[in-house]
């Protein structure tokens, strides 16, 4: 049978410490030549919505060892609106019910069928999270106890959890551009948690004498200043443009979740469009053409590189490109639990395998 | 609803003249720059089988014109056994009830949503055989009756159906490896299609005085030679090696079917695996970098390349390599006609896409 996963079922099955030791695991499978980081392909048309694109986003991995590739797909509409000054990019959820589309495939490498197809959104604000995390793990201060966090959407609550995970956070000074909103997400998550968090009306404040810094924003455009980083912080980013480029250079240490993913993959479009990240990616952006150099979080992992060598650096990890490599570790994990507890939709694999050569 | 399709489901849909009809259409798409041929992925590891090796391929391809973007998926055990002295590349049928695993998804740019998802195997075949009939259509003498095939398989099979659904063929001369199944081919064939079919012991005897000679087998070794090759011949392959380089490079004019495709895509494995036919891809081999020059079947539609001249030329059409967009214009009217004939296994929609943003 081929097992169909919910969202809510996959919250129900994987936390973010299995997820974080999962990723953990898979980066030095990878840094071992034993498994594959992957593959991807964006593709970008028009679409008949007005100033949107349609893009068709795909990546692969494998991982021998836990017996399992992965496909991701992602199938979005997105806008690029002005809002109070910032591009933002938006993906529009256009499906039946308002609803957006990202799928896992899950396969085997034993009999090559497909074990198990999932929704990519639960997981994707795990692996994210969980990433961001092993950086902090690897280059933050051992004794980092106040976050401060820029955003307070479905990623920076993901940061939140995640970061708690492997530290023993006690205070988050919340920054976001809408403060209403950055107070109802403090006053929902820190009983949830129960760690204090405090909003804050402008980002020079939530920073200031923080020890880590999570951005998690879907800004386009800059929102952590070099002026804002002080001494011993740990600043962290998973959107290229968060964290200002002086920033970025200024940091004593600098790591990229990985930097081979921003020169492979096939980034085709029609009708002459560019999308702009992607300008970026193929070799255009001054940005992007230093942090080819910088080591990658598995250099991190497995001490091919050093995190901060004092307690007065400031180190700088940019979660930037994800990896098929999470959804596959993440995704063989997901499995054997399902199984485990019967949870999921079983179809006849029959339905997506043949008995013709193709 | 989300449609889930059957081999049968799409033969019984979809014929060869409305492959041939609708690959044609998205060529030209794709050559004004209106939709995507596609982007790749090929990932190799290790699978605990001896003498074998895991591949997750997947090819994704975006045509706004029909309103679709399509990613096929195939997840196979590759072995490389040795048969008769030649090296063969075989699928090998491990998913429950010995069953391969070739997926192709459809999705809307208009919405995103995931329209169908059906096995590859069957628009595989009609895809591939359509393929090299538009070549013979575009290159072949225009009165040419008489074919040559080398092959007696399933690809072998559907050469057959596509090449009289355009020439008026008046006797098929086939050859393979084991003279049995040749004869068992012919006999099966000859009363579907009402045309003469012969088969013969030795591929020279089979090609000598015919007019087209379609190569359709297994092989990674050469079985058409330069010998074989007579003045006025259109000679045609879907695999690598099976027209050896010498009667390529003597063909008057040599069409790939693309060449941009040779090039792209990502290659990547574990445990320091090569797959030969992706080391040619990469550039290390002299029959591909000769063939990167060549014009495509898109130019000849265009006519941006011209076929023959004259009667007495021999044209050359390589089919190597099959491209997303193949699976994305068939697949946009397999859906339409699975919709008008209410044909398909319908899922909820709910199952492929998310109430979170991935």
């Amino acid at each position: 049978m081929t097992l169909v996963l919910s969202n809510d079922q996959v919250a129900q099955l994987l936390d973010i410490k299995d997820v974080i030791h999962t990723l953990e695991e898979g980066y030095r499978q990878a840094a071992a030549g034993q498994a594959i980081l992957g593959s991807r392909a964006d593709l970008n048309t028009i679409t008949s919505h007005p100033e949107s694109v349609y893009q068709l986003k795909s990546m692969s991995s494998v991982v021998p060892s836990l017996g399992v590739g992965a496909v991701r797909i992602n199938s979005d509409i997105l806008s690029y609106p002005t809002v109070e000054g910032k591009v933002r990019r938006q993906k529009v959820p256009l499906a039946p019910g308002n609803r957006w589309t990202g799928l896992v495939l899950l396969f085997s490498t034993e009999t090559g069928e497909p074990l198990m197809i999932f929704p990519d959104g639960v997981m994707q604000r795990l692996r994210v999270a969980g990433t961001s995390a092993l950086g902090a793990k690897y280059m933050a201060r051992s004794n980092a106890d106040t976050v401060a966090l820029i955003g307070s959407g479905w990623q920076a609550g993901g940061q939140v959890i995640a970061i708690s995970a492997i530290k023993n956070i006690k205070k988050f000074r919340v920054y976001s551009m809408t403060f209403q909103n950055c107070k109802v997400f403090c006053e929902t998550m820190s009983p949830e948690i129960e760690v204090d968090m405090e909003p804050f009306g402008n980002v020079g404040d939530a920073v200031s004498r923080s020890d880590i810094v999570l951005c998690a924003t879907n800004s386009n455009e800059n929102v952590l200043l070099n002026d804002h980083v002080e001494p011993g912080m740990h600043i962290s980013s998973i959107r290229d443009n968060e964290i200002a480029l002086a920033a970025i250079r200024n940091a004593n240490v600098t790591a990229m979740h990985d930097t081979k993913s921003m020169d492979f993959g096939n980034y085709e479009s029609t009708h002459g469009l560019v999308i702009k990240d992607q300008e970026k990616e193929a070799g255009n952006d001054p940005r992007m053409n230093y942090l080819r150099s910088v080591p990658t979080l598995p250099d991190l992992i497995t001490k091919k590189a050093c995190g901060r060598v004092s307690d007065e650096q400031v180190t700088c990890f940019l979660n930037y490109r994800g990896l098929a490599l999470q959804f596959a570790v993440c995704g063989a994990l997901l499995y054997k639990r399902a199984k485990e507890r019967k949870i999921g939709n079983a179809l006849p694999t029959e339905w997506f395998t043949e008995d013709v050569l193709s």
